[in-house]
């Protein structure tokens, strides 16, 4: 709620939240949309930017406040009617929350969920060109950062069921922060997977001009009706324009930058396709697996007691104690270059507490912190050592997939031997032979 | 030590350690440098490949074993004389370990660190032409996993004395793990920096027909000698190819391959500069710090109680009672997308646990782990509420170059007020107030 002073002059002005006003200050003018304050009295006028970003002005310094025109944002997410197309392929929808799924209410500050097919629709009215969407799901609505091992076994389950019960692809729209782990948790969880599983995002919000929502979705709906690949994957922008979108491996592919729309970036790995708004689909990656009349499963056993920590200079090793206090199971390392940490005779030493990590019972596997790359601890004594006690070096894998890919496996064992076969064997294309030079920076 | 059989085969082929090498198996040929073995009675015989990688081939499996020719690696770094030149820059050298400085012994399987200018010289005979080379410090001789504060501490104290006593620039080679966690540390300790400090680097190793020494120090002698630019900087290969190398900021550059020879890369600024083999510099950032008469300072002080770590979905917030509990003054948390991390009300809500670290006087902040990019955590209302608990969200600081600086802001002040105003204070360009867009995946 604004002040009493900023109140009448809104008032005056007939000037409602959501409306787009021009705020003159001695400086500067200003123009977005008004927005409420949940606060009581607040001082500060918020206006939210074409940028997408919210901007607060002290209302002592404005020398005027017009208003622009009023607020069409104030209907959210109407809904249109579907026509049923038969002749389209059959695609399910799983609304889990994230930008691309919400609108702030102008009215109430709060969020909106997109909770109906129709209003898809009405943001992205292409859909019904290209697949016949029968059904969204919301198995939870929230922000992807408050995600947890819950929330994938949740989305495995929901995709299984409808791609045994007639779905030719679903997609699941999903907040950026943490959509690559999800869609590494995917990649594993389902398992006999014959049909494709398109995540999708949106970076700026549905209800900006600027918003990538609509070429995410239209691409996603070909990659989810229309292709032939059968694998977990991420569909978005390709580049920074609305030119075409990048499908990536739900394994090989990392939120790369806060808030550009190609955020998305393959890792270790070319993408599996381009796909075009026309509906064109460049497949890049011949190796991926094809659809197949096989029933999916879910296998969503996870071991919550796995962590992720990162090696830094001057990292003290006791941090390694605590986890084995707290009857942790395995824990994934971002280790330097080729897969280093500390191994010398400093009090920094790792070498020591991880080997009483793993003859305590531990997994503790390596990844590399640069991101991109190989890990080769046989290169240097240093590597050679820690890969001596037992510390199992993933190859190509991201540290992020190879945290929900170590709890996955902790679910399914505990014994040390068949965890690091199983850390070492390929599921879902996280862990590939060779790398294509051109992968680095894609 | 390889095993009698192997040894008798050796013996009779006349083939030691060092020599250029021919295996025969029934599938393949395998050329390369035979490696001695440290342990006693080793199978497998080690080749060092053109490649650089070791490669383990069971003797068991071998047809024939030939010697293509006799080793000249032997003679570890044979020093030249050098010729004072007068007319040149003088530049000095601080060695610390690390590939470029090292060069396997083949015939102990021990590492051998480059000690004289004179091996430098006959490594790199180009930097007579471009620096009058008077001295190589060494300070410490290790590899660069191993390094923590105290390294970091000696080597600013000695850039700081070379700097103080007529040289125009400091070249430091150093290993590529922790190199860019150096960078960031130098910038911040080297006040009134009036003189280029050049770290530079080598992926692939001195001894080998591909090493990327050659350019990068030529290249680094160029920017140390010859450039107007007054700050701490990385040098080295710009590209796969030995075309030239790029001077990146030593605040804003990250080791982002595991292996490639340009593996370090511009992050959130471009680079300062180009620099070819030819002696040509092209700045591209023209914001940079110039050469002074300045008297150089080395203001060293770290708390090593500063922790960097990484919030992940299903991170329990625990680990922050272990920091307050081990007496940590401050800690990094590289976050989600704009900032976050969650804050719902799950088990895994981090709010509590991290407004009670803040209350019992821990310096808590946050950097982006998408590692491109820009915090802002005002935009989604997850992000305020961490914001309003006081986490600092450090704007588009990279995290290793934000633990680095909190540990020497916390050496200086425990005053979270202070701490607060000091992380989100410009020192060494870790802070930029707009990024260019060209930046991301440069």
């Amino acid at each position: 709620m604004y002040s009493k002073e900023i109140q009448a002059i809104l008032d005056k002005e007939k000037i409602r939240p959501g409306d787009i006003i021009k705020i003159t200050t001695p400086e500067q003018t200003f123009e977005g949309i008004l927005i409420p304050r949940p606060e009581k009295s607040s001082t500060t006028i918020i206006l939210k930017q074409d940028s997408g970003y919210n901007l607060g002005i002290n209302w002592q310094k404005t020398e005027k406040i017009e208003k622009i025109s009023q607020g069409k944002e104030l209907e959210i997410f109407p809904s249109i009617d579907i026509k049923p197309r038969k002749d389209l392929p059959e695609v399910s929808l799983i609304a889990t929350g994230g930008t691309i799924s919400s609108r702030i209410s102008y009215e109430t500050g709060g969020v909106k969920w997109l909770m109906e097919p129709g209003q898809l629709l009405s943001i992205a009215p292409e859909l019904e060109k290209i697949i016949n969407l029968k059904k969204i799901e919301k198995p939870f609505l929230i922000a992807s950062e408050n995600m947890s091992a819950t929330h994938w076994q949740k989305l495995a389950e929901s995709a299984k069921n409808l791609l045994n019960s007639g779905s030719a692809g679903v997609i699941i729209t999903h907040g950026t922060d943490t959509l690559h782990y999800t869609a590494a948790a995917l990649s594993f969880m389902l398992k006999n997977l014959s049909k494709p599983v398109v995540l999708t995002y949106s970076q700026k919000s549905t209800d900006r001009p600027s918003t990538d929502t609509v070429l995410n979705l239209t691409c996603a709906a070909y990659a989810a009706g229309h292709s032939d690949i059968a694998e977990v994957m991420l569909c978005g922008h390709a580049e920074s324009q609305d030119t075409y979108c990048l499908i990536n491996r739900g394994t090989k592919v990392r939120k790369m930058h806060t808030s550009v729309r190609h955020t998305f970036r393959p890792i270790n790995d070319l993408p599996l396709a381009k796909v075009y708004p026309s509906g064109k689909i460049d497949i890049i990656n011949e190796n991926h697996k094809k659809r197949t009349d096989k029933k999916v499963e879910a296998d969503t056993k996870f071991e919550e007691k796995t962590a992720l920590i990162k090696y830094y200079p001057g990292a003290n090793p006791d941090i390694i104690n605590y986890f084995v206090k707290k009857g942790y199971k395995g824990i994934v390392i971002e280790a330097t270059g080729l897969g280093h940490m500390a191994t010398d005779e400093s009090k920094y030493n790792w070498l020591p507490t991880l080997k009483d990590a793993i003859a305590s019972g531990l997994t503790i596997c390596a990844a590399a912190q640069t991101i991109y790359g190989r890990l080769n601890p046989i290169v240097y004594g240093e590597g050679r050592k820690l890969h001596d006690i037992g510390v199992i070096h993933l190859e190509d894998m991201l540290p992020e997939t190879a945290y929900v890919k170590l709890g996955w496996i902790l679910g399914h064992t505990k014994d040390q031997k068949r965890a690091k076969q199983m850390m070492l064997t390929n599921y879902a294309g996280e862990l590939t032979k060779k790398t294509d030079t051109r992968t680095f920076l894609y």
